[in-house]
């Protein structure tokens, strides 16, 4: 038999960030193809993380969220893009999906391979009442949110206050709501460390916003949200930003194989245990680029990315998947906070032994107007000087050291290296010696054992083990905030009065830490044998301590 | 005899960027030796940087620009800081430098080590009439101007349309005076390429400054400036920043081996001919990291870095300067210019046959407000994918994305790696496929044959050869501004048009080269076989050619 043969043909389920990617690319690979997009939901191809931006109107226009259309996208790239196509099962013997549309019929269309890239969903707690609650995932959801807004509540409750529950708290107080934030963990933005965190939480209730964190919600009335502690929360408007969980019910009714958090396992060309199937983005389990095992990322850059390069697999282009750093960031109120890699804590609850760095640099150089501060952080393995991982809270220049650090990672530099990266220097931009390069400098010095720090959270431990602290700022700033049990002998005068301090372990502290650099490395030559340096500072410490 | 041994003495000669920072990491690493710094003028330890606004009056207070002062280095560091203190003499045998004070008087001091770290001088063109022409350097050439600008001058007129050229023209300009700048080459902003620069130079002629390229200035009067083609230009004030040249005469005079640009040559410990004498900051020779060679580099950063390292050097801590790439940026009326590595221009003169990529990405996503539109290049090995170098003018996250290659490029990832690049993504920061991951998608196409692209100097040759010119935007962009001899097929319409165009080679363009390159895909798989890419579109092409 001789007809002619049809083109294969290619499914996609989902047709937002990773689907679209890789639809999109695989028409740029193969003209010929069938490529038939399967999108449940009246929309494809939007902007998922401006939706919390249309809620507080900073993004008026809806329409902007809509990036592209079937229509748009059937001109272009000749992609057969279906909305309305809930896929309910995947039949992988016979290589067919069915779709059920709105009108309840069902669809079996026949696939030669298959991309799941349905995404995640929003978890919904089964607290009594909670029916009335929101959550923001799509197009659907921000409607419903702006039109319940047009209403009139007068207060908001979200709980949740990871990424995008700080922005919706944001964009709600910015619609004039009294908005309450409840997170079960003691911390806003979970993935960062909680000194850090705490300046997130700061900036939250500097803009009006009650912060209530350690707090489980536990039912819901008409207008509030019951806490654990029986307290109840002003709640007209509620939202629930608790995490997603991968939209992989199909991939399991298939019998594919899960893993991390029930995402799809694939491998390193995105394709499942069906060599015909592949999953990517949210649904998809990635790699962790700093430990190396499974983890669920569900992060925009990542779907779009490896959407691309499902693309490529398909059509046998030698790709490999990149393991994640999971790479973040959010702004909140003019503040930006952002990390890549690991957090102290996860480094620690994985055993590693770890050097923490903290500093309080400016953006760019003081001597220039408009500097303004931020807190970095850099996690680093002591046994072999890897950086672990890096997070910044400040006003400005933080995207830009967390992008610096996360590609020193992705190129396998050490801590230490940083003090040499060659970045761009003018008074506007930086410093000569940038945050990133000081991060580097300091790494150095404690891998080297020229110097020792101790972190905020060990300082009880090594006064209490009988260590003088000494706090070598001016007297003014000792007077204006001081660490209890301080005594204040400035750097200044330091090799005249090292006398004062007695025999045995010395902690030096100064504001951000690197006055108390200098203040250790004196004291370590001048004969004290035990001399710690308090790792950021005095700054740091009251933010972690307040 | 057992008399006791004095301290070691290191002389550090010249007192700012690179010799202060020496001086202070010293005193960190060795609380014992004896330091003296030994400057020629007035001030230590300011911000060379900061001297352009100054000014302009964007830094309105002097004694910002004066980090620190001999006082202040003493009560924190024991330094020994002379200021007034021109040493004009080395003798390596007798170990003795001797400085002439302003008295007249001389005084010898003997070193152990001894550290040059005596930075560039400004060259001055031996024009007649040029007595009266301003240099820019350090805090007595900014009082000078400063003062010339309080007297009340109408025109200014720069030689040199370097870094410190183009800041100055706007800081001039800041001031109300009437501005032009003259250079020597073609373009501004020598280092970078010349259709990158002439985004900077429509920025200053959008704000009055005359920009006069390929002049050479012959004379000067009382009142104009004389160029080689017999016109002048107004000149009350007179600048020139045509560059600098290594202060290396004291080393060149004690015999030690000078180089590049008659740079002092050091190891990569710092160490110049005689092992007790160090070098370092603006007067010592660079290692090019790109090429490997030698480069004269003059640079805050680089000299802040190796001042720090020297000290270790000298106390005889393992380091190695790493080799420059020369990253550096500068910001005019609110456009930010910036580079990293190698240009096009230096490449190709190199011999090194390149894979060049032009974007014109926005600083972030497209539907949240305020994004604002940049123009990025990438130079990579075409034989080994090999990042060359990177360039970027924009309003905003020029930095950013340069330093973020810089980093990349030290890290020793390849041009296609940027594709994979994980960066904090929110759409006020950037977008899901940053700038620079798409630097890396497009390099990554081109290195593995997907796509060809033609440079905007390379258009002429093919169409020459006769290749058929395809605008694939819509009739309205094309109505708007088209490359003569442009045939216009929507990429929309391309699938269904694509006969219209005969055989034999094609060139596609956009805009900025997206649309061109799935236009290119789509017209390679229905059958021509040779098309290429118009690299940066329309964009690239009419700032290049106009
Ligand atoms: C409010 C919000 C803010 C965010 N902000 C950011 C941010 O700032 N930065 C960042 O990196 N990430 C952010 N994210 C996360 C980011 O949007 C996701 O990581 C990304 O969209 C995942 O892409 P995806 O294609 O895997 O899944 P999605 O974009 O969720 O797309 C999956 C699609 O599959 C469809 N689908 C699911 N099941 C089926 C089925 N059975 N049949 C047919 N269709 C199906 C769904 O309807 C959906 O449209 C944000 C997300 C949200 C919701
Ligand atoms: C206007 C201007 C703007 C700049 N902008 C930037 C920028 O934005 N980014 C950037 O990276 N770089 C910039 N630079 C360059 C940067 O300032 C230099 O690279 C850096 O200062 C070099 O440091 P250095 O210590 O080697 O030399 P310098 O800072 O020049 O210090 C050398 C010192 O040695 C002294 N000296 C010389 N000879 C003797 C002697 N015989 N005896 C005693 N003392 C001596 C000099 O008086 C001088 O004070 C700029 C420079 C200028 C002038
Ligand atoms: C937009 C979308 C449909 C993908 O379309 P796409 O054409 O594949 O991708 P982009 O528009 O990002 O363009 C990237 C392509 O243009 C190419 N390109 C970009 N600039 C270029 C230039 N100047 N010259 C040449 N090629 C260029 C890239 O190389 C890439 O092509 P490739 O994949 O073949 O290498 C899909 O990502 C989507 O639906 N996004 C919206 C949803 C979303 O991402 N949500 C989460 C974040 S809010
Ligand atoms: C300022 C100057 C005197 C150097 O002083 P310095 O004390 O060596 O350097 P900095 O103030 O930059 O501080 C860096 C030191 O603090 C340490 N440090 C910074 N932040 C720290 C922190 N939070 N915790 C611990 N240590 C910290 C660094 O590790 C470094 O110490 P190290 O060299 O021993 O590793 C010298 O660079 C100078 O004169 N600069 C002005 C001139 C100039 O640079 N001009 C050109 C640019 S405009
Ligand atoms: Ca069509
Ligand atoms: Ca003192």
């Amino acid at each position: 038999m001789s007809t002619p043969q049809a083109a294969p043909r290619t499914i996609v389920i989902g047709g937002v960030a990773a689907g679209m990617s890789a639809a999109t690319r695989l028409r740029r690979l193969d003209e010929d193809r069938e490529i038939v997009v399967l999108e449940r939901g009246e929309h494809v191809s939007f902007a998922n993380c401006g939706l919390p931006y249309h809620v507080g109107g900073v993004i008026e226009d809806r329409e902007a969220l809509l990036l592209q259309t079937p229509a748009s996208l059937g001109a272009r790239f000749r992609l057969d893009v279906r909305t309305g196509h809930d896929v309910v099962a995947i039949d992988r013997d016979a290589r067919t999906v069915t779709a059920r549309l709105r009108s309840g019929e069902e669809v079996e269309l026949g696939y030669d391979s298959l991309v799941i890239a349905t995404g995640a969903s929003p978890i919904r707690p089964a607290l009594p009442g909670a029916e009335r609650a929101h959550v923001l995932r799509d197009v659907a959801d921000v409607d419903r949110i702006v039109a319940a807004v047009a209403a009139g509540p007068r207060t908001a409750a979200i709980v949740g206050a990871g990424f995008i529950g700080v922005e919706l708290a944001e964009n709600l107080a910015l619609r004039g709501l009294d908005v309450t934030v409840v997170e079960l963990a003691d911390q806003v933005l979970p993935p960062l460390d909680v000194e850090m965190a705490a300046l997130v939480r700061a900036r939250l209730e500097e803009n009006g916003v009650t912060v209530r964190t350690g707090a489980a919600a536990t039912s819901v009335t008409e207008t509030t949200l019951v806490l654990d502690d029986g307290s109840s929360v002003p709640a007209d408007l509620l939202v629930m930003a608790v995490g997603v969980s991968p939209e992989s019910r199909l991939a399991r009714a298939a019998g594919l194989e899960t893993g991390e958090r029930g995402a799809v396992v694939v491998d390193e060309q995105q394709r499942t245990s069906d060599p015909a199937i592949f999953a990517v983005g949210d649904v998809a389990v990635k790699r962790d680029a700093i430990g190396g095992g499974d983890a669920f990322v569900p992060l925009a850059q990542t779907a779009n990315r490896h959407g691309r390069l499902v693309a490529d697999a398909i059509t046998g282009r030698p790709v490999r998947s990149q393991p994640v750093l999971g790479t973040a960031i959010v702004g909140v109120f003019g503040l930006t906070a952002a990390s890549t890699g690991w957090s102290e804590r996860r480094a620690r609850a994985a055993g590693r032994d770890v050097r923490v760095i903290h500093t309080h640099p400016s953006d760019h150089a003081g001597y220039y107007p408009g500097a303004r501060p931020m807190a970095l952080k850099l996690v680093v393995d002591a046994a072999t000087d890897e950086i672990l991982g890096a997070q910044g809270v400040g006003e400005a220049g933080v995207d830009k050291r967390i992008d610096i650090v996360a590609t020193a990672i992705r190129g396998g530099l050490h801590a230490s290296d940083l003090a040499d990266l060659e970045l761009a220097y003018a008074p506007q931009f930086g410093s000569a010696k940038d945050p990133v390069n000081m991060l580097g400098m300091i790494a150095e010095n404690l891998a080297s054992g020229l110097t020792r720090s101790v972190q905020w959270h060990e300082l009880d431990a090594a006064l209490a083990a009988g260590a003088t602290l000494v706090d070598v700022r001016t007297p003014a700033e000792h007077e204006r905030e001081s660490i209890p049990g301080a005594v204040n002998i400035p750097l200044d005068e330091l090799r005249e009065r090292h006398g004062e301090i007695g025999e045995g372990p010395v902690v030096v502290h100064c504001a951000v830490g690197q006055r108390g650099h200098s203040a250790a490395r004196l004291l370590a030559q001048l004969g004290h044998d035990d001399v710690r340096n308090l790792d950021g500072g005095v700054r740091t410490w009251s933010t972690a301590t307040r």
